[in-house]
């Protein structure tokens, strides 16, 4: 993999979510409840797959990226297969990145636990 | 790779591909033809290599991405070998990234099957 | 990897950044002073690590990205890490991918080198 980024660098998983912009204040309290220290969101539009224009009416899409540990990672898949796969046109994929100070986004050791 | 993703998952590849506004629709028609199922676009500027600056009079640029098998991005890049990449400022990418679902991206075996 | 780029393809690295829009004209320098020769640029918001909000007020965030050779990706991120890690709130990854002729992006030897 990339050595480039120095030594304090490791790999945290970038999962991607494209979603309609309405449901995007529920995405980012499920992001954070999974235990999301940040996201970056970037107007979209688009077709996704089996036809279902995604509604441009309804105010288009949004891509949702955030930086997370794998542990976090999962527990975003298993919100976005709970709450979303079933009954939105959602697309959503992981890759792993190389950051500097992965810490910066793997934080603290679980969301639920009670601040210091 | 990731394995967070549970059993109904594997990988795709990620086309990314950068242009001119003005091209958006045929290259959406040329996705299409290639197989693909979905697309998201997002709005974009920049600069290319060789100093051609991407003419921001003209609306700007998209950032198509697309989710896809290997065999259907392997056309994708036969179709902007063929179609874009001597005549246009076009940055083109792939990555494999992770999927729920990946039937859903992959799909119908050819893409000129007639429907049944 | 990916074979389906074809013979004239190879691997180069996507560095993405995430930084205020107010600093899109330095990160667009620094980058160029690092040997890039092409970025795309699209709008972006959100929030970052330890719950510092990024500023919308001020215009929002962009997300840069650009497809490097290894050693200016290094330079690179020498770059954020002296000008950007420590005052501003930047989210910034790196990963591999997959090109038609790379040398579209690695280009001319090295940036200081005067123009032929």
């Amino acid at each position: 993999m990339n050595e480039h980024v120095g030594e304090d660098s490791g790999t945290v998983v970038c999962v991607s979510i494209v979603a309609e912009s309405i449901l995007e204040g529920r995405l980012v309290e499920d992001l954070k409840r999974a235990g999301a220290l940040g996201w970056t969101i970037t107007p979209a539009r688009g077709q996704g797959p089996r036809e279902r224009r995604v509604s441009e009416i309804e105010g288009g899409n949004v891509k949702v990226e955030t930086l997370v540990s794998p542990a976090v990672a999962e527990r975003i898949w298993e919100l976005l297969t709970a709450n979303y796969f079933a009954d939105y046109a959602i697309a959503a994929w992981t890759s792993e990145v190389r950051v500097a100070r992965p810490q910066r986004y793997i934080g603290p050791p679980a969301p639920e636990t009670p601040a210091r």
